[in-house]
C-alpha cells in the first residue's frame, strides 16, 4: 500500500518575521494523521508570489495532498486567491451562495453596509470547487491537477478548523485510500529524559522495525509516543497495543496517563469521577493554574474558583497568612503556601486546594531564594503537603512549569501517592 | 546591496503530527529580522534522514544562513548530530568544555550520577565550531560550507533562545553585511479588518514601492505593520517614520498603541505611569486575565490580585453578588459583572477592577443567552461601566478574546474614553 503524503503551506509575512505563531499547521497535521495521511513537511512562505509558486510546485512533486492556509482576507496583502487563479489557469467569477452568505453576515448580523471589498470575497476561480465557509467571509477552495488535490483555506484559526473538519478531511477520505498510521502516547512525570531513556533502553532496542519511539519533554515532564506504520490496520493495532502495554509496564512508577492528554485533563477526570472539587490560591502564577483547570469544557463540575494573591497584602487579608510569616520566612516559603492552600480550601469549601508562591524572574531573587525557586502546596480535608522546586527557565516558562507541577502534586494527593 | 536570506529548519516528528506547536521559528525569525536578515522560508521536517538532508540541500541554494533546531537530545530519536557530522564529512570527538559543563550539571547541581548517554552529548563533529550552551547539555554547532553558515541549535526553547542571542546573532552580524529591514507596527481596536482597510485605502494606495502594509487581525483587534526595505538604513528610517505618522493619523480613533506590544502591556504601562493598581474578578475566563496581567516582568507594580469566581457560590460569598440577581437575571448579566468589579475593587483596595462573566461553550447556552455571550465590567473609584459582547469562536478562543476585550475596556476606562 503506497502511503499518501501531504504538504502544508502556510502563507503570510507575519510567519517569517516571527510576529505570529503558527498553530494552524499543528491542527491540520493532527487531522491528517488521524485518517492515515503522513505530513512530509510544512513550509511557511511570505506574501510573495514567486515563493508561493515555488512552494506549490515543489509540494506537488512529493505529495498527493497540498493544503494552503492564509492570504484569503479582504485586504491588499491577501494575494493567495488571484495567484491560485493564475496558477491553475482560471478566471474569477462570483460564487452566489457565498455572496448571499456574506451579505447575510453584514446586513443582518453586523447591521453594517457591505462594501465592494467584502463583495470581492465571494469571487472564486471558475476552475475550483468551492468549500463553503459557514464560519466566515472567505470561501475555501479545492483545485485538482494531475492527481494532486490542492486545498486553500483561510488563515483565521476557527475558519480553518471548520473547513478542515467539514470539507478537507471528508474529501480526502472519499477520494484516497490511505495507509494507516497509529499513535499511542503516554505521559510521565518525575523523571528526566535521559534517565527515562536508560530505564526503557531494552524496550527501545527490541521495538519492531515498523514502530518508532519518540521522546517529547515538556513542562518538566516527558511524553512518550509510539508510532506504528507499514501494516494493515488490524495488525498494526495488535502490534502497537502489545508494545504500548510493555512500555506502560516499564515506566509504571512514573506514569501519569496512557492517553495523549494534558496533566490538567487527567486531574479533571479524577475529580469528576469522584464528584470532588478544587480551589486555587496563586501568587507567582497569577491565575494560570485557574486557567488550565478551567480551559476545558466541563470544568465547572470540579473547579470552584480561586484567589489570586499576587500582592502579599492579599495573602494576609484573603488567605490569613500571618504578617509575621511574611516578615520572617517570607511569601516564598513552606509556611506561606501551606496556609494558602489550607485557607482557600476551607473558605471555598472544596475537597482539595493547590497553592503556589515563587520567584519567576527575571528579578526578585535574594541570597537565600534564587530565581526560579517556587513552593507548591496542596491540601485535602485530612492533609496539607508542600514541596519546593528550583526552575531555571525564563519567566513565562517558569509560570507554565510551576502550574503543571502544581497540578501534578494535586494529582498525587488525589490518588494518595503523597 | 544584496540582501542576506535565511532558511529555518525545524526537526521533529512531533511537528508533523501536530503534537507540538512550533514557537522556536517565530523567535529566530524575529531575531534575524531585527539585524536585517530576511527569512525566505521556514520548513518543518520529521526525524527522517533523507528529508533533513533534502531540506539542508535546498536551503543552501537560496539562503546564506541556515538555522536548524531540534534533534540534539540524548535519546535515540535525536538524529541531527550524527546526520550533520556525515553531511559535512566530520568525525565525532569529545568537546572538553562541554563535557566539564555537563558533568557539573549532573554531579554538582542535580546530585545524580552521569550516564554514558549524557557523556555522548559532549561529542561534536570535528568540522564544526561549538556554540557553548550555558543553559543545557546539548551544545550548539556552526558549520560553514561554500559561504553558507549552518547553525544547529537544540529545540528546547530557552536553550534555543540563549544560543540565538549569544552565538547566532553575533556571528551573523560579524560575518555578513546585511541590508536593513525596518518594521513599524501599531495596534487598533474596535474596528474590523475590512472597514479598517476602507478607512486607510488612500494611504495604502499612496505607499512608496519599498514599503509594504500588512493586516494582522487577532483577538478581535487588528495590528497593522509597515515593512520598509531596499534603501540605506537612514533613508529607510526617515521614509518609514513619515508613512507611519500618516498611518497613525488615519487610524487615530482606533489606535491602541504605536508599538508592537500586546494590549496587557499597554495597560501595564499606563498603570505604572500613574502608580495605580488593578484587581480582577473572573468567572468564564477562569484566571486568564490575571495571567495576562501578571505574565510580564514588573507586573507586581500594578496587579494586586483577583478572585476567580468560577462557581456562582463564590460570586455570592466573595463578591457579594446577591442571590436574587443570580436567580433572576443570572450570572451572565450586567448586574452581576458590575457588582463583581465593584466588590473586588473595594475588597482589594485597588484603583481599578475588571470583571467578566459569560458562556464560553461548547454548551451552557439558553434561549436568551447564546453561546459566546459575555458581559465585561470595569470599575474605578468614580465609575462602573459594563458592555456585552457576542463571540463566535471555540471555547479557548472565546476565553482569549474575552480577556483581551476586558483589558481593552479597562484601558478605555483608564484613559477616560468611557
Amino acid at each position: 500500500m503506497k502511503s499518501i503524503q501531504a504538504t502544508i503551506i502556510t502563507i503570510g509575512d507575519e510567519l517569517l518575521i516571527g510576529q505570529v505563531i503558527d498553530t494552524n499547521s499543528a491542527y491540520i497535521a493532527q487531522s491528517l494523521n488521524r485518517i492515515g495521511v503522513g505530513v512530509k513537511n510544512r513550509i511557511a512562505v511570505g506574501d510573495a508570489k514567486n515563493d508561493i509558486v515555488e512552494a506549490l510546485t515543489n509540494a506537488a512533486k512529493s505529495s498527493q495532498i497540498v493544503i494552503l492556509t492564509g492570504g484569503l482576507g479582504p485586504t491588499a496583502d491577501d494575494i493567495t486567491k488571484p495567484l491560485l487563479n493564475e496558477f491553475f489557469g482560471g478566471k474569477l467569477v462570483i460564487h452566489q451562495p457565498t455572496l448571499d452568505h456574506i451579505t447575510d453576515i453584514f446586513v443582518n448580523r453586523h447591521k453594517r453596509p457591505m462594501i465592494e471589498r467584502n463583495r470581492k470575497q465571494a469571487e472564486v476561480p471558475d476552475v475550483c470547487e468551492v468549500l463553503f465557509n459557514e464560519t466566515g467571509t472567505a470561501p475555501g477552495m479545492l483545485f485538482k491537477k494531475e492527481g494532486v488535490y490542492f486545498f486553500s483555506l483561510p488563515g483565521v484559526p476557527h475558519e480553518m478548523r471548520y473547513l478542515t473538519d467539514n470539507h478537507v478531511i471528508p474529501t480526502i477520505v472519499k477520494n484516497f485510500t490511505t495507509s494507516p498510521i497509529i499513535h499511542r502516547t503516554l505521559l510521565t512525570a518525575g523523571i528526566g529524559e535521559s534517565f527515562l531513556s536508560e530505564l526503557i533502553a531494552d524496550f527501545e532496542n527490541n521495538l519492531p522495525e515498523n514502530i518508532k519511539l519518540a521522546y517529547l519533554p515538556n513542562f518538566g515532564m516527558v511524553r512518550l509516543r509510539l508510532t506504528a506504520t507499514g501494516l494493515a490496520e488490524n495488525e498494526l493495532k495488535i502490534s502497537i497495543e502489545e508494545q504500548f502495554a510493555q512500555l506502560k509496564l516499564a515506566v509504571a512508577d512514573h506514569l501519569v496517563t496512557d492517553e495523549d492528554e494534558n496533566m490538567e485533563v487527567v486531574v479533571g477526570k479524577l475529580l469528576k469521577a469522584k464528584n470532588q472539587t478544587v480551589a486555587t490560591a496563586e501568587s507567582c502564577t497569577g491565575g494560570f493554574i485557574g486557567h488550565l483547570l478551567s480551559k476545558h469544557a466541563g470544568s465547572s463540575q470540579f473547579y470552584t474558583g480561586g484567589i489570586i494573591s499576587y500582592d502579599n497584602r492579599i495573602k494576609t487579608e484573603f488567605l490569613d497568612v500571618p504578617e509575621p510569616i511574611l516578615q520572617t520566612v517570607g511569601a516564598v516559603s513552606q509556611e506561606a503556601v501551606e496556609q494558602m492552600a489550607k485557607a482557600v480550601r476551607e473558605k471555598m469549601k472544596t475537597d482539595y486546594a493547590v497553592s503556589v508562591s515563587g520567584i519567576m524572574g527575571p528579578s526578585g531573587q535574594t541570597n537565600e531564594k534564587p530565581l526560579g525557586m517556587v513552593w507548591i502546596g496542596v491540601a485535602s480535608k485530612e492533609k496539607v503537603y508542600s514541596k519546593v522546586f528550583y526552575l531555571r527557565f525564563d519567566r513565562l516558562r517558569n509560570i507554565e512549569v510551576t502550574a503543571n507541577q502544581a497540578i501534578n502534586l494535586l494529582r498525587l494527593l488525589i490518588i494518595n501517592k503523597i
